[in-house]
């Protein structure tokens, strides 16, 4: 199958071409920068080389629209100015920014500061969460790909919801996030010399996957969540650990049972054994999400742990479970990686 | 003035002897390791060349007790069997180890897996946090000089507690650390190669500071609190950064002036302007503890953030500020110290 | 294939088993550990869960005599004491560590401070070199597979050599290696705040590795070669890079061609264009070694630089492409592993 | 006495600043930027909270005359176009940039790439290595600072190429900086993400350094040097790790004697003992130069091994020890500095 990356000079493109030169299904037909165009994705990413002989190009919707799939790793806003023709020419298209993940365009206007260039589809974007919407998904023609925090804390909440465990207003989520979130731009904040050696909480005020996680978590809760998220940035390239907390109803419940059985059938989220902790090295470059419930000594709350690589679980790697699920190819197609430890 | 520091091939020994060897008003007239004795300082410690001339040497009682001041800067279970006879010979002790920090020896016992030696000495030793107890370290004998942890998370939740901003009941301190606070030890947890570029919770089923911390807080607040500590190993050597969470019981107060009123008179808490975030490197090496208030949009929560240096507010430092206190120095003698940055 | 990895527990046992669980000729029979013994692999290495089921069992020379290839990934001096019997048992093995990696018996003796336990093998084991030894590796019973230092180095001056290009007593290499090098044991040097963000030089009176690189340039020189080899430590997990410094003997040789076209028939090492540099990064996790020639302005030496995954091509990759060779299976056979960048 | 640093929002000028606001004989009167002007030092760099109050302001010839000393932390090529209106307004000046450091204003051209803005000045300014000209700096009005990668290569080599012990045509100078050399500002190739977990040589066809190297080495040799230099970036904030290979003529001379009594007045440069190795941790703050001599086995070269901070005794801290020189302050007022280990 022939398909595109459109904005393929950022962490999750490299990543999401780091995948896709091992899919056994996929040809990377396109690869688009408008600032790298005419120069070899090889010699930007010295990783693939002998992987890919391709050079970036200038995005094209016609060139694009030779390709069965479209994926947009861009900056927040362009997808949305060519999702739409796309669409019209029968494409199918995952959308790795925020584009499509807010349903309702006014709330996406506030966080992310413009107008919404083609709010009639955000009600057809299906969100690209598996564990959540696989059936949806498989004839979906345009996936919002969440975003990383989203993916990692919706995992974790959505059973204790669910099953009604816990107080939606004692929804609390503290996360710490590698650099490679902040993404591949020329930036004072993320050099090295600014974040290393040093941790710090960020977008104290609200950060724009808020409103994505309220809206994932609201669909299992009959009550309204009240959530309170505060991300960190870590010193270190990769990965995602949430620990999220919550007030308890009852305590009659064997958590870790629960949490089990709700993702026995999921190949990509995996329920450690009592006393674990998951650490983000263990899923760095793979697509799992390690999780592990954690009842502290004399605290009166439920402690849920989880840990994804962001820019697997977090973005590219789910794209590609979404394609498979969408083009009918086993979920875990050129997404059996085992982690690199240490 | 005449100090010994036991122990001190630690890294809180050798951050100790860092400061000390700055501090105007100090002389070191022994340092002792039972592993390095006969061993210069300098060779273990080789950014002290030029600064100490001293060997290691074993530590005896009575060459301790030519000293006016003693530092343990010892495993947990070691100062216990010294100090008696120290208090005895009229010397003053500050102990950095966890020996005196919990006054309920039962309790004690429980978490650190031992009988205390001395349990009588429980309710002399004074907890050297000065920012709550600096009348009664003016006088005392003995200190038990505050965790790491406790530090921070006291000096973020004092201020609400004291006011009955928040409900008792509901505190979260999620706290990261660096890997300095696991000690110097041969160890296979804390390889740079186990650590690195990966973060987790640990202890994740108790932790021996929150005891510590929970006794620190009970004193501020009418009703019992209940915490939930949860502790994060991030990829670093050095500090501490603490997201406190707790349910405020009502949104009529300014929390921002609370706390820079709380704090005015305090050199070494410094509130930092609203929208600020604490980060650690702004603190490494120095005794400050930068703390900021926060309130994330849609959140029903107050978020105190507080960064400090866990081996010098969260140890080192502190204790030389409790002995300026105990000895009439200028609260801030030798630790005016401006932090490393980058 | 039946295979047996005995010594598991280390950083090159790991890397190993992550290669060896995506080898489609290849199924894991057994995984030894005498310190692990009936513990989980994937309880020790979270990385591999999912990936293998086996637990660690105590080294019995019956059961590894029941697989067709053994790897020792084991300290050194032990492999020196199982593999003749496992020989005589018709089993052909690969040895990671550095018992037989030296022909002359007593310089082994000397570096390695021990009686070496089987000299008469000395002789006859295999240096797994693949880019020198290719031939001979393909019949061999026992493979040295090669150091991580002596990797890079001889790839990196062989061409050079062999074309009677260099002063062979000009040689210098001055290499920097993450820590996984010093292996996962419990030990202070190596502790994330013992030499995270520090670099220095080591071993700096000599290295293990320095005969066995010399004795392998000897190989490609009329000249007995001098090398000055200073081995350092990179605050970072993985990777060698090596800066190696010779004195041209005539300029008129086109010396990119020639590392061109003397390397053009294999897969694993990637001679990059005129002026870019190695970076230990883009060859993390997989067994490629990149090779760049310069030559810096005003300057008299030729420069060759090289990069190399140490846990990879300088060890567990290594051993894979050897064992693909020596059974027949396409080279790339498992080791098709794309970096993991960023 | 009043200083003025201009250019203070970099990585150098920041550290001038840590250094400054400790030293007892130095009052900062004017911060400037042009970027930052109004606004307050310490809301950029919150190490300073406490240490100073000033903003930064708009460059201004006449108010930076109203100092006696300005120190010049910008970009290459913006002193050169003030310094000369300084100079005749009776104010001194260091330049911590590399405009007054090469005397042959051509070869500046060459590497600098703009025109020299007063090339009748280049005679007149004193390069400020106190260890080689402390007598010219005493009255010197124009101290052209040294850079960091020359400071180690100078301090490690003149000993040798005095005493006329080395081949002067043999010199390799094998480099590891830390990112902080790069300085700060918005930039892709220093992105936490680009370097951390990595390491590579850089400016591999030639650095600005070298010619500024030689021309100090020449200084020193009766024969012209070939150096050979290569730089390497370092996954570490701080830090330069200096590995210095020369042949040597004769080996009847007892270098480490020899080092340790060509330093022996000096109390920044500090000859470690036979065996020990610098590491850059150990001079992290400070303005040490630690050197150590290596003869590594079965070598023909000699290897001198150096260790600095490059923003202090490479860059700010040295510019102060020059101040001191030039105001008859003692030598280490204000750099009396232990370094932060771990």
């Amino acid at each position: 199958m022939d398909v595109a990356v459109v904005g393929a000079t950022g962490y999750t493109g490299v990543e999401l071409l780091r995948i896709l030169v091992q899919h056994p299904q996929v040809n990377i037909k396109v690869v688009t920068s408008r600032a790298e165009a005419g120069v070899s994705v090889a010699s930007v990413f010295p990783n693939l080389r002998q992987h890919i002989t391709l050079n970036f190009s200038e995005p094209d919707i016609d060139v694009l629209a030779e390709c069965e799939l479209v994926f947009f790793a861009t900056p927040n806003g362009t997808a949305m100015t060519m999702v739409p023709e796309l669409l019209r020419k029968g494409v199918r298209v995952i959308d790795l920014s925020a584009d499509f993940r807010i349903r309702d365009a006014q709330l996406w206007s506030r966080w992310y500061g413009m107008q919404h260039a083609c709010e009639e589809l955000l009600a057809e974007a299906v969100y690209g969460l598996p564990e959540v919407n696989r059936e949806r998904i498989k004839n979906a023609s345009l996936i919002a790909n969440p975003g990383c925090y989203p993916t990692a804390v919706q995992l974790g909440f959505i059973p204790l919801l669910r099953n009604k465990l816990v107080d939606p207003q004692s929804l609390i989520a503290d996360v710490k996030s590698g650099v490679s979130g902040a993404g591949r731009k020329a930036a004072l904040g993320t050099l090295l010399c600014e974040v290393s050696e040093s941790i710090k909480a960020y977008a104290i005020q609200g950060h724009r996957h808020h409103p994505e996680i309220v809206q994932g978590l609201n669909e299992h809760s009959d009550e309204q969540v009240n959530l309170t998220f505060m991300p960190h940035l870590a010193p270190m390239i990769r990965g995602i650990q949430a620990s999220l907390y919550a007030s308890l109803l009852s305590d009659a419940t064997d958590i870790q049972k629960l949490y089990e059985d709700y993702y026995k059938n999921e190949i990509f989220v995996d329920v450690l054994e009592p006393g674990q902790s998951p650490e983000t090295r263990a899923v760095r470059g793979s697509n799992m999400c390690h999780i592990a419930i954690s009842r502290p000594a004399d605290s009166n709350k439920i402690v849920i742990l989880a840990a994804e690589d962001n820019l697997v679980k977090g973005a590219a790697g789910q794209a590609v479970q979404n394609m498979n699920i969408m083009f009918g190819y086993p979920e875990p197609s050129g997404l059996d990686i085992v982690s690199v430890l240490p």
